[in-house]
């Protein structure tokens, strides 16, 4: 893997991008392989090939691609021009492929799949941080994912500037409503949650009233407080009450055209599912020459 | 796997349902599993969920969702009150669940991650399909889909009504620009596809202008023909002068807004990556009562 | 994996060649790996050796043979001096090997049982291809291959000179009696089937009388008929009525006696399930220098 | 797995014939799984079938056939009416199978993929046993196998009444003339080999001359010797001096016609990989009311 | 799985469970699986069996054991009589097994190897915990785990009553000496992580020194510190300064002889690798009546 | 992988060490990687590190060290100043590495959890054999293994000076005491078992009392017999009995104060499962240096 394809500082484990790209090139092969390829090009065949963005956003996933590639043929040179992370405009240039012809031909959907998709995500989440970037607020993903890419999926969340939340039902513990109501109320569940868990795990619990984060803040034992569905005067409040004692995260509706207002109640973090769940692909092609 | 909850005559392997499933599982447990569940949720306790439509919008991937309980316990019921398929309201309830309070809060997210992106999926597709009910247009998918989950995908396209192009590079063969210069042109990319290829096998052709098409039809040897980025004017020409003699498939640039106009030009299918790259997901959630 | 070992045009994924020889290599070195070589062959000991046929045939496989050599050790220097796909004579050298004597001796039945087998399915196509070549019928194999092994087969035959008939239930429709029979006749059943199958799928029916060949012209929808178990007469008596207008495959009983007779009939292809699951094998040894 | 399918005292983990029945499986139902039977045959509908022997010979592989349905529904029933390793008459039934007629249907090719190969290798088996009945000799098979499918292939000989030989390099040490020459001669080998291998593991050492059988009894340490290529009449004067002593193998050029006169020389156990890699199929049949 | 069989709150995936004794039994079972039962058991044959403890200690894993049966049998029937967690005395029935005789047999020694492997993790650590019941310290383990089993391990750990560190390197930020000097000193290197880490992930810092300390305090945004190889009198000092600031872990040349004084200076986690890398397995037997 | 990393004459499959490491790392890295690493260690930042042993013992992993920072950056440098099976001194260099700074220090805890477990077995093995050096008896291994894990510590076995017992129930026979009721008795069971096992599979049986050995002799067709919790006094009896005729293997209650005296009694083997599942690792460090 090309790991200086990678927005420095990724959070990604090496070996799950690897198995993501050999999936998903073998989902693409199936049996027979690239049969129009395989007819039409002539072997020794070489090629050289442009990945341009169509549309202005944030890339991600150029590591992806090369290992898409590099699968097909490791001679192949993939010359990025641009990081993961960074701003490409429309028209621009990510990287330059140069080598077997059939190789670039049978990678390019594959290579594109992942860039597109990645870089949708990574540019939905800058446009999210652009509209609270008078603020401190941080934008933050969830675990709504696309089943199989969460790793990716929330590498590209930093390519955009934002946050990852939980990983998965592991690394965090997150208290909702059926944890509390089955434990015997909010105090009876940060106790016995504290008891129990490591000592490097971070606990967040899910409020949906001033009346329980109240509750929260006297039983102790939380890290962070998730403020479910409040509106702005709630989200105020909340913060008047708790900011600097908790990490408070605002979720649920939150679009962009509310984020902004949502920051600038104060919370510290703003999650959102769309990031991940609904980001439209941003558009790549790849200009080949033979 | 629950076939019974698949829209019937589905095209999808069950083997592959089931290894996405546990494959956004193992994704989600992690190594430690489910640690808030874990602590909160005594052991033995039961508890009923409904899994319902938080928008309107045609439904696709109850089955995975069950596979999702069942992984976690074999005994959860999950009982649909609607199909893979069918329209739902907002509010409606698409399945009952019954069991393991642990195994449907653990199993929760990775049940509506593959039920919201795949309804999304249904649903585009659907709106799409309404827009060109009154021509005999069919709409189709591409290979643009999500890395991982492309027979998922295409799945989800016909719940919604839609039709399937090629799953994978092997089962039909395109032959696009860069195969058609190296070939040495149209007639020989066509001659020599014809006599290499196996009888099962389709061929399609993809033209960007009123004379390639001309040349494809002189040519022989193409099931169909894509007319790339064409506008309104030359697919209506194309149809004029090929209808009948090959399939007619328009692809690029298609839009909610543009595709009944395409579709009244009378091309047999309209293609369109958007389905499944960038549908937005369909929100469902998951009532429990524990 | 050596693409450029493979026969050019191949119809085979990479990935696949490569699981398939890991597997293999996996399954012969079992956990202690190679014990005899472990302790008679001194580390470093270098070795060159040749790959030759015992028998004459058509090579195929020399990339799984490479591909074996390379998971022991990489530094192997693999040489072929013939094409997969091309006519070998016995004692013929097909490969020159070179590297680590214990990586050659512990990688040479691995090598040997793909080599083997694989050219045996080539040869015995070839001679089924040579049988008809006054004809322009084509000889293709079917799905009755040996578990776990059917696209390196299909290539197989391809490197012999067969065509390829279906690689899985999911690249064409192939309507047979139970069907007809459930779907409600053979009209009913091509009629339900072009509605519902994508536009680039083939559709192929099975009759095993002129009365249901009749019915299917009459009905249209079908790219090409089987025709199960006919005699000479029959054949030639759907030749006369359907040539030209769906593609006439014949099928049963095929052998190298009687394969020249049916394709005088007229039939585009003529099928045999031998080809795959009763060729035996060509014989190949590796001499070894140490 | 349904071990009761299995012949008794069978040799075969249950897990790799379930691994390798799943990616038969997996390679038939390709992404969009029975296409044909998706369409034509209503949910919900069952079926009955008679899996029967077009040819008489040796049954083997009823439980993979088992699997395979099993695995598309767990609700077929199968009922064997004879065991793996019997003899089985043209026409007679082997297994009655009832249920989802789309299941027996979708699964019908690989259930025979596995019977018909595997019944072949039990019936050429049971050809060269029975050639060998009037002498002490065992048939053996070699490791020239299908790749991917020994552990089955060499379960089905044993159906057919022959025994293993090495499973794989690492379950006993046989010493060829390779390792001979590299360390240093037979005594040597042999001394090397007692000195490093554990105590329950067999060594065989292979010799193509009467003198270095003479040295092998010499320098001793060899449970067996593998009597390479030789005619009839050395294979005699090998008995003559060994017999009793090593256990004698006869090895090359071996032929149903050849066997008995080899067994007739008194050798042990007489190997032959033709058993695995060039058996032809045992042809059966499914015969489906639906 | 059995999680009825599990410690109630285990902290681990069922699927990692599942997937670990598969691969152990695959391991075990090789590719002819256990040739002696199959000789030498009929079929048939029923069998009862007795899991005991051989000595005294904490008992872990018994749902691993039932699974080996299961996947050997799903009808053998597992009843414990004891609960991961709980102490066991010398000679006494952790669990009765009913079934196949040669699934029992077959089983046998997988089952043994996880149950006595992951209770001699339990016992050794219910021993540390025990040692420091006086104080309010908590034992804990680390990464030293034996390759592919981390998961199960620290499960083992929690069975003793010790605590989980990290499960691996993404779940935590730990900052060692390496991280301290290339980010340019400690300030440097907690300001950096607490910007990029997400908000739900904690973060600990290594030191070695009390002026490390100091400046850990100071510079803030650690969660946990770990005193690395620290003499008593400086853990003393270390608590006076730093309790209830951070989380003080000792770690370092922890042995049962130690660990009672380390306790008593007030720090509130003390780990040791040993308690996975190096934990005699806890000897349990299955007396079986067939 | 790094063969020569191997100690010469090893019996390990390479691709089981490959896939073993493969699963730790992808165990230790989970889904977002070595997340404080990244944060804190610039791109390109090169390191030089030393693994060295903290304690004396016995050197076994290396190679598995090697292939874990391998897998992270294939440019890593791995020059090992000692080879697996030798003994290292306490703060003897046993390899140095140079490279990627971040690969170094995301593959440490990988490589050492390898080394120190390995050379932990390998240790207390070297243990055990210099305590029987003056006789002729050797020291073996059992299947009483770390699952997942058997192949990696029966090579560790090697490493310090022992043999290996069976490798999986597969590899050869041995009869047991609930083998020999169900068969009818020794005499039957040896019977059976020789008739039906393969030529090349050794055969063992476990006897508890002078009668059964004596039992043993008179049914021959035992290659060894394992001689079960039998006192000093039996075992002496038993090596009268029965030396020369059949392999003796004592096996219980071996320590390393009794192994001496067992071993003075002539049996030729003594076989310790807690030489695997006992064994402490050996610790080892790595000093980085960046």
């Amino acid at each position: 893997m090309r790991s200086d394809l990678l927005m420095p500082g990724a959070f990604l484990s090496p070996l799950v991008l690897q198995d993501s790209v050999h999936r998903a090139l073998d989902e693409d092969l199936g049996r027979a392989g690239d049969i129009t390829s395989a007819i039409t090009i002539p072997e020794g065949k070489r090629a050289k090939a442009k990945l341009a963005a169509r549309k202005a956003g944030v890339v991600a996933g150029l590591a992806c691609a090369a290992e898409a590639f590099r699968l097909l043929d490791p001679s192949v040179k993939f010359s990025s021009k641009i990081r993961d992370g960074a701003q490409i405009k429309a028209g621009e240039v990510a990287a330059e492929i140069e080598g077997s012809a059939a190789a670039i031909l049978s990678g390019e959907r594959v290579a594109l799949d992942f860039v597109t998709h990645l870089s949708g995500i990574a540019t939905l989440t800058a446009a999210f941080v652009s509209k609270v970037a008078h603020t401190s607020a941080k934008i933050a993903c969830t675990r709504k994912t696309i089943p199989g890419l969460r790793a990716l999926e929330k590498y590209a969340v930093r390519c955009g500037g934002g946050n990852n939340h939980r990983f998965g039902l592991d690394d965090a513990v997150l208290i909702k409503d059926n944890h509390i109501a089955v434990a015997g109320g909010i105090a009876n569940a940060l106790k016995s949650v504290r008891e129990k868990i490591g000592h490097l795990v971070k606990v967040e619990i899910e409020v949906d009233s001033l009346e329980q984060l109240a509750e929260v803040l006297k039983a102790g034992g939380a890290d962070a407080v998730l403020l479910d569905n409040m509106d702005l005067g709630k989200l105020k409040t909340s913060v008047g009450l708790a900011k600097g004692k908790v990490i408070l995260e605002a979720s649920g509706g939150v679009t962009l055209d509310t984020v902004a207002k949502i920051a600038e109640t104060g919370v510290d973090i703003i999650s959102s599912g769309a990031l991940t769940h609904s980001a439209p692909a941003l558009d790549f092609g790849l200009d080949i020459q033979i």
